[in-house]
């Protein structure tokens, strides 16, 4: 307490910073870690500042310089180098030493006597010299103080002594830190693999991989699948839920209360006599053949991703092993799923406020471990928001603890507030409003919103065009041009995104009903057997969207994203690159999938590192068209019939030692 | 810590709110105290969410309903009835019975059998019962539950009493709440006296109170200049330091170094053979003067407040009592003020590095003490910033824990997290930059800051035109009108202001010399007598001001400040309203001090509460000149060689009940 109050330096409003520190903020492995604040003391000394790192379970702290920005704002950055937790805390204090150079110089500017003044300083040496005790740096001080005390020099070689590079670097490491302020708490970053800023999703039905609908498709016909998925380019494999399916209340075809014999059921509607959430559907295969398949996949560079939804058939075995943990009514039913008026008999919600609360949580992160003991390693998560925050704090906070390498992706589409305390309490990725954002204005605004605003500190999107409980009002009325609009905005505009795919490749844009987001024919509901090879597919648009990804870093992260102004309210631009300028790649992209539209964009092309006066290339990595452009006002044009959208690479003019132009 | 994991509500985002709830917020007494918070949950249940205050001393809370407003946000407020410091926070839990009622309400809608839900409320009313205990609240809720399971009421009767207010009523004060969540930490308001927010001051030194420059004025002489400042509406009187002044190094007329026999030298430069900073100037008088002094001002009803400027003269008592408090020279010296390679010989700051600090700081307290033993309650703190944070956060918190009715003005000028930390660690009032704002676009920007950010909490600016330090190039250049803007903008846009008077009020604008902002001749080093009967002086205009400022409940607080649009870059527009709009001031200032310039001004009628087709009265308060005007666009010129301002009071037309119309 009393040596608090004897601390000079105040430190605030560091950043990043989520609540105080309740919450950590998010990187993945190799990143930098930017951290400012605002540090000052009273009067007008100097003060030195250091940004403090470590990772979590490591006892002491690493230090980097903090320079001062204006206004008293100072700035420093580490780097994780792992994945797991680090801390970090920004620590100041006042600089004698410094702030006595510095107006030792004024005074000799001004020509006044330095010989007090000098002793003070030698003073300040000593003083560092005793507390360095023995050391050589010690010793080396205890010349310095020496020669500034020396009669025997000059007034001007006494202060060349004092102002000496080297005794200040030396008084920087050795002099005692008077009292200084530690920001508190120390804040927190959890390190994710790069995966979890940069993933492209598949989502499929593995049940309709089967050329008959009345076969059900199994894990060994989903292997002969995984050559084209990952020709598409394409890194993770999410799968709806694979365990057994109830009976009781089954849903039929389009969602209809009654299921008729055959009716494969809602994977959704999870647990049968064959098992609950650790069993597999025994029409898809067996444990060892999910192994399999994920290995195969793994060979390809894919990763299966599967889904986690809490949530119970009446059959599940946890309906009689525990019905302890289900909400019972007074005619001695389970409650199952409503929203009133609406009933979902063939789900019954877990009851997260029931007494053995504990038992429940421990056997659904027992679930999750299970998973992960068959090697998967990310987690697509069910309407995460109708289970309690702290749950999904605890059992995230559980798994990364042993698994700092699992990611979770939350799919909440609900309030803000709420997707973003999902966010904040551990999911690693999260779905977004992206689904319904259509116009230049509604898009500009939300990814301003998305990736510059505080909230991408812990929340990373992750863009979805469709799935397979929404069919949006733009893809059902503009068809195939509008599912290529909405691909290349996924993937141009996110760094993560993901199609719910069979229906999104072949343009499946039929509702259950007018004014419906449901689709018709719900593969939730049915298996679909499609031909894939059909010649409207888009799989070679998305191979190529995919591939411009993987080739072009700029397009692996979300916070380079820049809208550019361009003068007609159909089209949009933006851009994304590497920080060292070598990628920049710009999207133009139309978004009236009915008409054909022009106009002109304005570049802001010093930021570009582009010469205003110097012609430069428009590569379009889609079409392999290039243009050549020169200011920053030109010209675009597209036709949604043919492709709505531009993917250019800006490529500078460079000039060869043998006088031979190229665009680099 | 299991309490907290069954916790389902989240609580985010409180406001007001300071650096975590580091620093209190602050009010005066009467003053509601407005507070908000993103309150949210898992799932679709309602939340019932409650503001808890208290005073500080008391143990138990209080309860102020909140109500949601959009995006999970919710509003509660309290009114803080006493000067001290009060807590407070905000609770929210999931209402279990709210919830039942609204799914009944629909799933009545949908024709629904109710008569197991019907049940299943009678069960959350039998528990609420149960927990109500013995009290006559459990005996009524014993008969509802009975009421709704009644077998012989239809479902209709049945439904009735599920819905019935009084039982809803019952059901919100008796229910057991579930795992309630609590913002933490509970937040705190400092609560002033209302003249924390509105203050009028008057700097002058009373040595000046003379008719003859070689005569020292006297306290007695000051009490003949009581009933003119008075009269002027003027209701702190400050004065610069009042104790003895030191004879070495003592600063000669226009801050020469060398003072010449008979120089009075700096009212900063505290102490000498007669005493510090308890003592009193013996020229000026004595104690028992100075106390009757102050009481007679009290008569007129102003207060007297003093000058707290840490630091001493050579001769101060301290230097030789307590050498401990001082820096010393490796000569033997003591180290006076300096700020490379600016020397100021006639003061020695205070060391607060000192390893005696803790007895530094009591003596310090010891001082603000005995003033307030003296029956002084305001103090005005000379260089702030210049003394430890940490310091002053003890001294003030010391103070006002047993003297909560003190106030402290902050002269800081310097940079602005300095200042705004002054501010938090608890000085009332702060100067501003507003004294160097001068254009449209300066005040504009600096007053929606003062006004409208987060910073208004705990900064509460108190505006100065000039000061003994300050004589701005504006008013050297502009003259008498430029004195009369500055005084207008500062009375309007604050509700806090204060002019070193009677240089303000004769318009004394010769500078030291061209370039500075010091004053020729100025007060600081020198008795100044002047005749302040002068014919341009402004003491009936700074009279009639402050007349409107006492009559106009809307001038006497700062947060409801809005500017308006005119086409003038000269001229700048603002208005304060009350909540009720009972009183709308509209303010017009012509900032240019040399030229004539008119407007065409534009008013948010709806937002006064006003007809657009109606005409409503301009009242010009100043001049006491009336207007009609109609919609919202109008005329004014403003004449700076007469007066460069408006200070309009707003009159609607009211129509009396004998038709005969009036402008209230």
């Amino acid at each position: 307490m009393d040596v608090e109050k004897r601390q000079r330096v105040v430190i605030e409003k560091v950043t990043p910073e989520v609540d105080g520190g309740r919450f950590p903020v998010k990187r993945v492995e190799g990143e930098e870690v930017v951290v400012e604040a605002d540090i000052f003391a009273d009067g007008h000394d100097l003060l030195c500042c250091r940004l403090l790192y470590r990772r979590a379970e490591e006892q002491s702290w690493s230090e980097a310089p903090m320079v001062p920005l204006v206004n008293d704002r100072w700035r420093g950055q580490f780097r994780v180098t792992g994945i797991g937790r680090y801390l970090y805390a920004v620590t100041g204090w006042v600089d004698h030493f410094a702030t006595w150079q510095r107006d030792l110089r004024k005074r000799a500017a001004a020509g006044q006597d330095l010989s007090v003044e000098l002793l003070i300083g030698a003073a300040l040496v000593d003083e560092a010299a005793r507390s360095a005790a023995q050391g050589a740096d010690g010793m080396q001080l205890a010349e310095r103080v020496a020669r500034l005390s020396c009669p025997s020099l000059t007034p001007e070689e006494r202060l060349g002594e004092a102002l000496d590079a080297a005794l200040t670097a030396l008084m920087a490491s050795c002099q005692e830190r008077p009292f200084p302020t530690v920001s508190s708490p120390p804040l927190a970053v959890t390190v994710d693999r790069e995966r979890a800023r940069f993933s492209t999703w598949y989502e499929m039905f593995p049940r309709s991989c089967t050329a008959d609908a009345e076969r059900h498709g199994t894990f060994r016909d989903c292997e002969g699948h995984l050559p084209d998925i990952a020709a598409m380019g394409f890194d993770v494999l999410y799968f709806p839920p694979i365990h057994p399916i109830g009976v009781h209340y089954r849903k039929g075809k389009n969602n209809s209360t009654a299921a008729l014999s055959g009716d494969v059921g809602s994977p959704w509607a999870i647990g049968g006599a064959e098992g609950g959430h650790q069993a597999i559907h025994p029409h898809l295969g067996t444990l060892a053949d999910f192994r399999r398949l994920a290995d195969k996949a793994r060979g390809y560079g894919m990763e299966i991703a599967l889904d986690l939804a809490y949530q119970c058939s009446p059959d599940h075995p946890w309906v009689q092993e525990h019905p302890e943990w289900f909400r019972h009514r007074p005619d001695g039913s389970i409650q199952y799923a409503e929203n009133p008026p609406k009933k979902y008999q063939d789900i019954y919600p877990l009851h997260f406020e029931n007494q053995a609360w504990q038992e429940l949580w421990e056997e659904l992160k027992r679930v999750v471990l299970f998973w992960i003991g068959q090697g998967i390693r990310i987690f697509r998560v069910d309407n995460p928001h109708t289970k309690p925050f702290r749950f999904w704090e605890w059992l995230i906070t559980e798994i990364r603890r042993d698994h700092p390498e699992v990611l979770f992706l939350a799919e909440a589409f609900t309030r803000p507030r709420v997707m973003h305390h999902l966010a904040k309490v551990g999911f690693t990725q999260s779905y977004t409003y992206f689904t319904w954002r259509n116009t230049k204005a509604e898009l500009t605004e939300y990814f301003l919103e998305l990736t510059q605003s505080q909230g991408r500190e812990y929340l990373r999107p992750n863009l979805w065009p469709n799935t397979p409980d929404i069919l949006t009002e733009y893809l059902q009325i503009g068809g195939r041009p509008a599912f290529m609009a909405r691909l290349v905005l996924a993937a141009t505009l996110g760094a993560n995104y993901g199609i719910y795919g069979p229906a999104f490749e072949l343009c499946e844009n039929l509702p259950l009903r007018p004014g419906s987001e449901e689709y018709l024919d719900s593969e939730k509901y049915q298996i679909r057997c499609r031909n894939l090879d059909a010649p409207h597919s888009l799989r070679p648009l998305i191979a190529s969207v995919n591939r411009i990804r993987r080739e072009n870093r700029a397009l692996q992260r979300d916070w380079n994203l820049r809208f550019h102004a361009i003068d007609n309210e159909q089209l949009i631009c933006y851009s994304k690159q590497t920080e060292d300028l070598d990628e920049i790649i710009l999207v133009v992209v139309n978004l009236d999938p009915h008409h054909r539209h022009s106009g002109w964009l304005e570049l802001p092309l010093t930021e570009f590192g582009l010469d205003e006066g110097s012609p430069y290339q428009l590569h379009d990595l889609l079409s392999e068209a290039r243009f050549l452009w020169s200011g920053p006002r030109n010209f675009v044009e597209l036709d949604p019939q043919v492709i709505p959208a531009h993917i250019f690479r800006i490529r500078r003019k460079v000039r060869t030692e043998r006088d031979f132009d190229y665009y680099l």
